[in-house]
């Protein structure tokens, strides 16, 4: 975790659909893990694949960021909500822009960020502490993801939080360079 | 365009694969127009759905943004490269941090931003200006796009941008606002 970060972030996936949401999905996870999650969390469809695709990258590219099925993320959210021991941060195009939401989510609860697939439930919107949006434009729950969490967490220290990687990709002008400490 | 913005930004999305990489392309061009660029250009599989869909968001949600199919991919950014007249920015996970590699990217010129797919020829490499990574762990194209753009060419004037909107979403605490010009 980054210093002054909050201490545990969840991301949790509503409304994935096997088919249809495959990849989005898992780059949705493999972005939670890169920029600070924690964890995340898949509801919708029960879809092993994906948790499968994310403990495979922490298993190669370190750390201890972990992933679960729900089942009912909607009791999950009412308890949560009721409990108010964590912030539920709800991503959407319709809610307050992130810059000026941002200042106000505190850093010293953990946080729940909750990403919608295609129909979200009205009350989603009543129990989420935070509404907000990235930007009013139609474009990637991804990108709205990767831009909230790298605004509100700030700078992660890459070595530290994904410590015991076999695999490391050395920073190159022009080329590949990757460390495999499985071929060492 | 944002004031002081570069003049001209363009997305180049390599080695599209129609069927496996619908979703995560289209989410591609979207975020490319939701964070400033004017040109969304797709290289691999011709697939005119994608150009559809971004064409329809736009001729909904407004603006000038526009989307083509190119043949030739590695002609053109051999010719961009060998004009001059556009600097060439590979978004790749094995480039230089972003942080470090944003202030020397020139901002009086054109840019080209290539986001590749599965495979990207070593010869991109080496016709980039500069390749930028987005962290060096594996996450998504999608996200290492929109931390790019947003921390390139800074915050967009969505009103002014995206002109002409049929639907326009208004920012909320806890619901759905959305005007839509067409059932006025």
């Amino acid at each position: 975790m980054v210093e002054d970060g909050p201490p545990r972030v969840s991301v949790l996936r509503l409304g994935h659909r096997r088919d249809r949401d495959k990849r989005i999905t898992s780059h949705l996870g493999l972005t939670a893990r890169a920029f600070g999650a924690d964890e995340v969390i898949l509801a919708g469809d029960r879809d092993p694949s994906a948790l499968e695709t994310w403990d495979s990258v922490t298993e190669r590219f370190g750390g201890e960021f972990l992933s679960r099925f729900e089942e009912s993320p909607l009791s999950m959210l009412r308890q949560e909500s009721k409990s108010g021991g964590v912030t539920i941060v709800h991503l959407t195009m319709y809610g307050n822009p992130w810059r000026e939401s941002i200042p106000s989510i505190p850093l010293d609860k953990p946080a729940l960020v909750v990403v919608g697939g295609t129909k979200v439930p009205a009350e989603v919107f009543h129990l989420a502490d935070f509404n907000v949006s990235v930007g009013n434009q139609p474009h990637s729950e991804v990108a709205a993801l990767a831009i909230f969490l790298e605004s509100w967490i700030g700078q992660i220290d890459e070595s530290s939080r994904f410590h015991g990687a076999k695999m490391r990709v050395i920073p190159s002008t022009n080329g590949k360079t990757v460390i495999n400490d499985d071929e060492e």
